[in-house]
């Protein structure tokens, strides 16, 4: 493997450290691919088109600077599993954990979640719930309370037999979900109407023993949040229920940059316990669909499974009726795959661990003190203004490669400080997501009224530039059709395939076993105008749009 | 249980709601004592003095509103366990889970949790460490792999043994701490000394098979932070292993008011697998011990049983040395079971998830309307300021009621707005660690200049306040002994005993079987001079905190 290594002599005299710490960055690629559950195809890195980063101070001597990568990452364009899975062993996102179907969240991966975490629990508050924490195990007499809910979980529980040395008396049911338990206590805790809306939500850890993983966007294990309300009416429940959709769906527009398509479930799809599911649905990279939050009107199916009632004002007794919704870490894969590029990750600012990375680059000896106070002084101006910054000082890279690492790491903006510029005091500034020459600007003032707006309005630009893009993708990508022969020939071209459906559950799964595309939606924008079933040639009320999916 | 209720005619009249809700409360009261684990007993509510509120406006005309509480909570000073069991009941902090020995976190001790994590979350990245996320379930044989490691956590695993269906061919072990697995992982991060220190915290559930189990204290699952570093010295180890209890310790003072004993663990007590232990030793109001934190310097123990190696700087391979430290929900009920009374839970300010709640005074109808106003701007002045407020506007109780209530829950402030306080534009306030009238205040201006930085003097007043009763409790319960005499006896008044040791492991464990008490700690804090041991005579070089525990 180290003939991928296609180092020019200038570099490896210049930064002999660069080849002596190389190595172990290949170790962990090997590392990772013997532990796939599935046949995911690993591209030779050998085989990449060498990156060229140029440096142009801005004093208009050029400094020629070309470094090829250390190109490790299979191209998206080439094979979307193998780079998918590269980026996160590279990127350092999460990696394999003993057990099949486990992940490790490392910390670059685990600092998107937090972002993802920051903003839905405050969201969460302001419309009224509270966070609380309920116990993994359940009895597993629970989860057959509910007869749809063990229906549709049984087969992918984790079953505790085992406690303190002693085989128990009850098996337990390691969460895959939280309504049976929450239930149980809801029924401890609520009286009478006044002790409703009853809105809580936890952070936890869920498990669900599935055959076919992949880190983030499904694992044995994985992190998220479930939220569970009950309410004295229907009604309530599913405004609620829209409502938490309707947070998930600003999230993933306004934070995530991702153009997630909201709507209902079908029946067929719909969550193994709820009356009705609300979904957002994202156009990957690949065109795949991923479902990326649901939001669950649940009815009365788990209060009357568990007698969960309540007085109402005027003395009867009712069951409470209810919702539950959830985003999970598989949101993150959901970021990785709808915006990244063959270079890697790219993440919008807004959930980006390090929204700048400041590389300075210096020559000869002389210059390093001025170069690295320049630089630690730009930190300092940027952290002040609130921004996530990393300043890359190590001496055990070139300044190409580092370059190249941080844009494989996804960060939005790379400030770059040379002599040169410490002299004029200022700095360059790159896009990561305008490639070459196009995105770098040169000779921005260091001083910080007029850095601070500058590199705030560029994040606000890239993280537009993200969402207009996934929008022009996914427009693009999705197929108006009107009979079943349109549907087969958009989704055997990859795309997303939308037409008018009214015909059974039957021929549902009929269609996902031809052509391997579900109904990822009925979405909640619906075109104006009379509909015919693209399948019966029935009267239709809605479209549903159709996809494969994660 | 209603003849427990002895309200006055005058509030049964004007509050007619207030009998009718009130047997909600009672129901639950009786649904959590038939689940305790162990026989903690009951004390009849009816047995309660009344508590008595005075309400005085600031225009000296008075107006007794005298009010029995619904008192249910069992007196402190009668028995300090009902009494943690009424507190948690009642404040609805927690509630038992189906599973024995399971807790139900609720939203108003969990926010308390929140607040726990919000400062020590901030301090860990200060100090370098990133979050990221292992899997729960561990191979059965990672276990085994440290020798004391497993001999100290085998009687209280939970084992998993059938996964999707089908019965596993290695059984899992649901995590009882994370060092296994975390060398396991450590093992491919780590190659080279400029890979180290490794320095990672998460936040997590974790399992172990207790079988005396108390809310809070000690259950079969508890959320708990668990930091694990890796470093090229023992030196680097040792300095980040007190470093970390160092942290615990401030926190401890300075956000829950627990004057906490910071010391090294005996070996007897040294946490299984590690070389030595630090602890943060808490005083609860019963003067029993609750060990509060810990933080490990686990030597090579886990690099040798896993293959934890690094290159150093000259090419050598060498075993990494590593910590791990860790605080748990344990601190909970640490922070009810230190600064409670008789009427139920006191909240340190900076921990509390309510710091002032506001409770609006009228009799007639026509006072409703501008009482609420005036109470509804007071909170947005608060809540501006970035002060937790609740307005507790709720037309079911009498404000006497409120004022149990909102005490009984430990929130620090109490603003009381009436007609006449409207009319002067000023307020009433309490505090709840100054019982009665010495902790009232009169006419204290609506004016937000003046408000808020007299709400903020008097939260900080009682934080402090909190810190120095608890330090003086602390210490008028420690008594210097210089025989096993003067031990037993200090430990048999309930005290805690410290004095010098320096006798055998065997001798530890029996001065635990003959008195209870177990060695806390050798305290950072040393006395000066020459010591000899209580026990055996012999020269001494530490002096030894023993203390019966939870």
């Amino acid at each position: 493997m180290v003939s991928a290594l296609r180092l020019p002599s200038l570099t490896s005299l210049l930064y002999p450290n660069l080849v002596r710490r190389y190595p172990a960055a290949l170790r962990r690629r090997h590392s990772i691919r013997p532990l796939l559950a599935s046949g995911f195809s690993a591209q030779s890195a050998a085989s990449s088109p060498p990156d060229t980063v140029d440096r142009v101070d801005n004093q208009k001597s050029r400094v020629q600077d070309r470094v090829n990568s250390d190109q490790v990452i299979t191209p998206r364009s080439q094979d979307f599993n193998a780079w998918y899975l590269d980026v996160i062993a590279n990127a350092e996102l999460a990696d394999y954990g003993p057990v099949r179907g486990t992940m490790v969240i490392r910390p670059y991966g685990y600092a998107i979640w937090e972002a993802i975490q920051e903003y839905l629990n405050v969201k969460f508050k302001e419309t009224g719930h509270s966070n609380m924490y309920f116990p993994q195990f359940i009895p597993y007499s629970f989860i057959e309370k509910e007869a749809s809910h063990v229906e549709g979980f049984s087969p992918e529980l984790a079953l505790v037999t085992i406690g303190g040395g002693k085989e128990l008396e009850e098996k337990l049911v390691v969460r895959p979900t939280s309504e049976t338990i929450v239930n149980h206590m809801f029924t401890q805790w609520i009286h009478s109407y006044r002790d409703l809306p009853l809105m809580i939500n936890q952070w936890a850890n869920v498990t669900r023993w599935e055959m076919r993983t992949k880190p983030f966007v499904r694992t044995l294990e994985f992190l998220w949040q479930e939220g569970h309300t009950a309410h004295a009416t229907l009604e309530e429940a599913e405004k609620e229920a829209l409502q938490m959709i309707d947070v998930y769906t600003k999230f993933a527009y306004e934070q995530a940059a991702i153009p997630v398509i909201a709507g209902r479930k079908s029946k067929v799809e719909t969550f193994a316990g709820a009356t009705k599911t609300y979904t957002i649905e994202a156009m990957m990279g690949d065109r795949k669909a991923l479902q990326a939050g649901t939001s669950h009107n649940l009815g009365q199916n788990f209060s009357r499974a568990f007698g969960t009632q309540f007085t109402d004002e005027i003395g009867q007794r009712q069951h409470v009726w209810q919702t539950s919704w959830a985003i999970s870490t598989r949101f993150v894969g959901g970021i990785i795959m709808a915006h990244g590029d063959d270079a890697g990750l790219m993440l919008p600012p807004k959930v980006a661990p390090i929204q700048v990375v400041i590389v300075p680059i210096w020559k000869k000896e002389d210059d390093k003190t001025g170069v690295l106070n320049a630089a630690s002084s730009v930190m300092e101006v940027l952290k002040t203004a609130g921004l996530k910054v990393k300043l890359d000082n190590s001496d055990q890279r070139t300044p190409g490669w580092k370059f190249n690492f941080w844009e494989m790491k996804g960060v939005p903006l790379r400030i770059e400080i040379g002599p040169r510029d410490v002299s004029s005091e200022s700095v360059v500034i790159s896009r990561r997501d305008v490639p070459g020459k196009q995105g770098k600007v040169f000779g921005i003032s260091m001083d910080s009224s007029i850095l601070v707006p500058y590199v705030k309005e560029k994040l606000d630009d890239i993280q537009s530039s993200l969402l207009q893009r996934a929008i022009s993708f996914r427009d693009s990508n999705i197929v108006d059709v009107s009979s079943y022969e349109e549907l087969k020939t958009a989704i055997s071209s990859g795309k997303w395939a939308r037409g008018p459906w009214s015909a059974s559950d039957a021929d549902e799964l009929k269609v996902k076993e031809e052509t391997g595309a579900t109904i990822r939606c009925f979405p909640f924008e619906q075109p104006q105008g009379s509909k015919t079933c693209l399948l019966t040639g029935n009267p239709a009320e809605e479209v549903a749009i159709f996809a494969k999916s994660y």
